[in-house]
């Protein structure tokens, strides 16, 4: 122990925001105040003084702020974050003995003075008192030492001061200091044994977009206009300011790079298909498809793979014209991630040990018996290879980010070992911090949170499965508060090509309207697969073999390309454009972290607010969960969470219909139509 | 990062029991088993296995346990510590490849049996079979290099029969392995991508009587039949027949030192009363009592201070054979720690600098503005001297442990640094694990928290305080589960020298029976300080200048010598001696963790009980919390807390009375007197 150490009285514990006692970051927003808490305290008696200490991970000197003590112990500070990237913290926490000194000698005083009142003997008590003037000289003439100019030379003169009320040894004194004093004996603090928390607390700090955005997916190959033409890039680039305008800022496609041939499947996952059909994106590499001096796959050696583009959808060209026309629309181009090859992948012949090899010395496909996947080959994260693979797997994403491109969804991360998207996205966000990634994390919880604290920015959840009353409060109560909350952010999706949920197929388009409001503000980042949406699309495939239902939909787009208008009667444009706009316009959405559900005694009906920290906007929401039927019902608010009191009366504004109703109190009616009013959403003012 | 590590695809988190990150260790008891629980996973959706690992931290090969999967990727294994000590433990988890090959294996049996059903096309599922089985020969062949004799054997012969399978290549098989070959491969496990848990977690592993023992407090000097007389070893070697009688099994003196002489209070606490009244025994050390050639002082340099005796309590002879005497008894000697000093204990003459010098040169005594206590000079914790104070405090504990004590009750040891007491505690507890060391922490919640986790076996707590039903359950909630459960033994006192509280000034004997109840029921571990106990003594001290109410006792014996004899009238020394007996034959009550709060309509009633793990003793207690009128209700009993089912009658036998009755269900009415019959103590049987 070293010879200070022993000294260190003062215990730091409790401290939060942490995770797994700082073994991953927290994540949290740029020009957001990071609030931090901690249990401090010492042995006895004696008053503490603490400080916070940040800084960004890649400067050495820490930047600090002050705790204050609230109950019990626990102490508050709080810092903003002024940049993207790695932040650290940690927290000093010391015995000031300053302020200890002080409150003593105001006791004394006090106690003096109701002496003097009485008439008893002060004699003794006035040495005691010259003595603690004397004592508080020493403080403050070492603070003195500390400091340095004209704070020096004040508290130099204080001391004095004291030193010289201690020679007059008078009976009675008035409370000698000024709050200068105190504030200048603060700013010099004796950290001689300040305790500092055992480690440095890291913190992860996002740009706005990743936890505030609105994504659009759509399939570039049914972009074209033209009936029965394979759409492209330049297609999708006229489609922009239609997305645009819908409201969105994230227009997400899938895998656009070469379609394998071999085992390709055709509409409907119809088996082995041959060559002409277009195949699934998600079948990924044909060593065939493209010149290998083409843009980016010549540097690469990855011909016809990863960092090769479909040639029917465009060349590299025509992929960095839409990444600049899309940017100019407020729109930023997110890839597909898919890290899995279908036979015909250049990694198949130049790295067969990247992959499991059968005891004939084939290549394993995917396969849960007794489904085959033998378009797919997946990658065998514990081949003795895997430094080479991780190479390259953390290539591909820098090749594309290369490319302009700063949102990557990552198809089934949860099949690709945790140790390496660790490894991977810390890298990454090392280098290019402003970069988003969106786990595509359909698997079980544990996993699913895993992988956001590994690095995911974002991630796909299973609102798709919460459809009652009960799920939704329950499964939200979950991811917006800590410790979820502080790793992990939702992104929700009513639909996406993967899954048309039975509430879909049987609700229609009153579900697709009800759905589609939750997501938008249920979670500030959410995400819809067009045009799909906007039509309602809710035609399921065929059950699989001993199924009695699917969550496919028929002819679906995976497998074929399929051309159609967003704008077709009866299109959710109009609702999906409502919605984006009551998003940006309001801040209250941008943010999870002060959902709170509402009593509403019916239930099909939801209700739940979200506020900014100073109610400076407040949303009421109330959604029919009843595709089919009229609901009503009469609220029970907590006013408390809408920053209003029980005898105040408060304007509602429907921000999709425009109506105004006046509210007060915590009972108040609702009643929701499916199909044509199936939610409020109510802004409160007063 | 090494070359296997990549590869070790498992993740191993929120591993429990854990104090702080394994910055302190959990406590547990030798021979009571440790469950461990974690979240164990990976990527995909291979099949896991795990093993808990675990030694005495002063051996070097781990120990190891199988851990078995439940719900939500959650594991669980258990060990039995087997003897006392520091124990660590930590937890290793792979991908089971073979077991993940034999349910594909399974899976495909399953198909291909159900295929040919169906008359379907098999050639290539049969040539997947053969390819399968091969490679189960691999995994089956590689676990025989692992394994030795007979193990081996059986193996290779095995992976051969597999081989021969897949050469038949047949169009059937039926599942070719039995469990044997199932628990050899488990036995002979694939490591080298094992993920082992990143970090060892200590648990304290205490003897027994560290969570279920009786205390029983009194000041030796009060011991003398003789009228006037001051009692001695000797005398109270005299009364542990009683003591022991009424099933204490420890007997805890107050400081037992030479008593200072400057400033000595005088009876009732009054100002210095001269070096003829008898002291305060926590007014420690007076250098001119002993002759300093005495035993054990002579050794220790401490000639009047807390290795010496207060002479009028006899020599250090008398002191082992009282030690003899009372765990002849089956008692134990606790001795109590109090570092203070009176003006007269000889560090202050020979180490000046480990108290606070006053910049007149002299000592600071204790004080509170405008309160002095002259009598007490506290030791200076940030000493320049500190290691040298440190040392010569830790060998207070040693000289006693030298003279056969094994349990230390520490006066107020919040007002000691706390990192003073980690590293006396864990110097202590790793050479004398089987002390025990009570805390006298009655200080802020954190603070008494924070030296339970420092190595305190067992602490004082706020149970006086906790009279109201509402304020019993919420409190027992807190302390009798984890988190704070696993590092924090209550010890529950209803009164102490210091302590009276209104409830038993006001409540006289009827509340002294009920509060004695709660506390040897509700805590495992719990005290006495009497014959004021038994004699219901509960006249308050005159209240300080400025207050309503005093909890002091009137005449405390803190200041004078009281003689008294525990069997006048209206003792309780029978209601004890049931009470202990109860305790000792009950094995639900030497544990807190199974307490649980049923419902009972009348808020003066609290009803509680609690369980052995496999309901093998089941004790229901219904306490009257109103010391002055009967009180009635009817329970709400949680039938599943008690082991029985809603329509099973059960019989109740009050082991107070003897009194049995038949329930049934979760209603039954219970009537209870203050004074006559304040509570019933029931066992539960059927």
């Amino acid at each position: 122990m070293k010879l200070s150490e022993g000294r260190k009285r003062v215990v730091i514990e409790d401290v939060s925001p942490q995770l797994d006692g700082g073994r991953h970051p927290v994540r949290r927003v740029v020009d957001n105040e990071i609030s931090v808490k901690a249990a401090i305290f010492a042995d006895g008696h004696d008053l503490l003084a603490a400080r916070l200490l940040y800084r960004p991970k890649s400067e050495r000197r820490w930047r600090s702020a002050p705790m204050y003590p609230g109950d019990n112990d626990l102490w508050q500070g709080s810092f903003l974050p002024g940049k993207i990237g790695a932040w650290v913290f940690t927290i000093q926490g010391w015995i000031d003995r300053f302020e200890t000194w002080a409150s003593d000698l105001k006791k004394r005083l006090g106690a003096q003075a109701a002496q003097a009142d009485s008439g008893r003997d002060a004699i003794a008590d006035a040495y005691d008192l010259a003595l603690a003037l004397r004592t508080g000289a020493i403080h403050v003439h070492q603070a003195a030492l500390r400091a340095r100019g004209a704070d020096q030379k004040k508290l130099a003169e204080t001391a004095r001061m004291l030193n010289h009320l201690a020679d007059e040894n008078r009976a009675a004194y008035n409370y000698p200091l000024d709050q200068d004093v105190h504030r200048l004996m603060a700013a010099y603090p004796d950290l001689r044994y300040a305790t500092q928390f055992d480690g440095e607390l890291p913190v992860w700090v996002d740009r706005e977009r990743a936890c505030f955005s609105s994504w659009y997916e759509l399939f570039p190959r049914s972009s074209s206009p033209l009936p029965g033409k394979h759409g492209t890039f330049a297609d999708v680039e006229q489609q922009l300011p239609e997305i645009a305008g819908m409201g969105f800022d994230i227009l997400y496609l899938p895998p656009i790079h070469p379609i394998g041939r071999t085992f390709r499947k055709g509409p409907n996952n119809a088996m082995d298909a041959g060559p002409d059909a277009p195949g699934s994106p998600w079948a990924i590499g044909d060593r065939e498809a493209v010149a290998c001096a083409s843009v980016g796959a010549s540097r690469s050696g990855d011909c016809g793979g990863h960092k090769s583009i479909h040639p029917e959808l465009g060349t590299f060209a025509d992929f960095d014209r839409l990444v600049a026309a899309a940017n100019a629309h407020g729109l930023e181009i997110a890839l597909d991630i898919a890290f899995q090859c279908s036979p015909d992948h250049p990694w198949v012949t130049e790295h067969p040990s990247w992959f499991v090899i059968r005891p004939d010395g084939s290549i394993q496909y995917a396969e849960n018996p007794p489904k085959k996947y033998q378009d797919i080959y997946p990658l065998n994260f514990e081949s003795p290879d895997w430094r080479c693979l991780w190479n390259e797997l953390y290539s591909v994403f820098e090749f594309w980010i290369g490319h302009g491109v700063r949102v990557f969804r990552v198809d089934n991360p949860h099949t690709k070992a945790l140790p390496f998207w660790e490894w991977c996205l810390d890298k990454l966000n090392s280098r290019y911090p402003d970069v988003i990634f969106l786990a595509e994390a359909f698997t079980r919880p544990h996993v699913m949170y895993a992988l956001a604290k590994r690095g995911f920015t974002q991630s796909y959840t299973y609102f798709t499965w919460r459809n009652t009353k009960a799920e939704l409060e329950s499964y939200l109560e979950e991811i917006t508060r800590p410790p979820v909350s502080d790793y992990f952010r939702p992104n929700f999706w009513p639909n996406t090509p993967d899954i048309l949920h039975k509430t879909l197929q049987k609700g229609g388009r009153p579900a697709f309207m009800h759905r589609l409001i939750l997501a938008a503000t249920l979670s500030s980042n959410y995400g819809i697969y067009g045009p799909s949406y906007e039509l309602a699309e809710s035609a399921p495939a065929r059950p699989a073999p001993g199924k009695t239902e699917s969550e496919e939909y028929l002819d679906s787009e995976k497998y074929e390309i399929r051309q159609r208008s967003r704008n077709a009667p009866g299109t959710l444009v109009p609702l999906i454009t409502t919605l984006n706009w009551i998003r940006r316009a309001n801040p209250a959405l941008h943010r999870n972290r002060s959902l709170h559900f509402h009593g509403i005694d019916n239930p099909n009906l939801l209700c739940y607010s979200k506020s900014t920290a100073g109610f400076e906007n407040i949303i009421l929401i109330a959604v029919n969960l009843d595709a089919f039927d009229e609901q009503a019902g009469w609220t029970n608010l907590d006013l408390e969470e809408l920053g209003v009191s029980a005898e105040e009366s408060f304007l509602m504004e429907d921000l999709l219909t425009g109506a105004h109703f006046t509210w007060r109190g915590r009972r108040n009616y609702v009643a929701l139509r499916p199909g044509l009013q199936p939610a409020h959403i109510f802004r409160l003012t007063r």
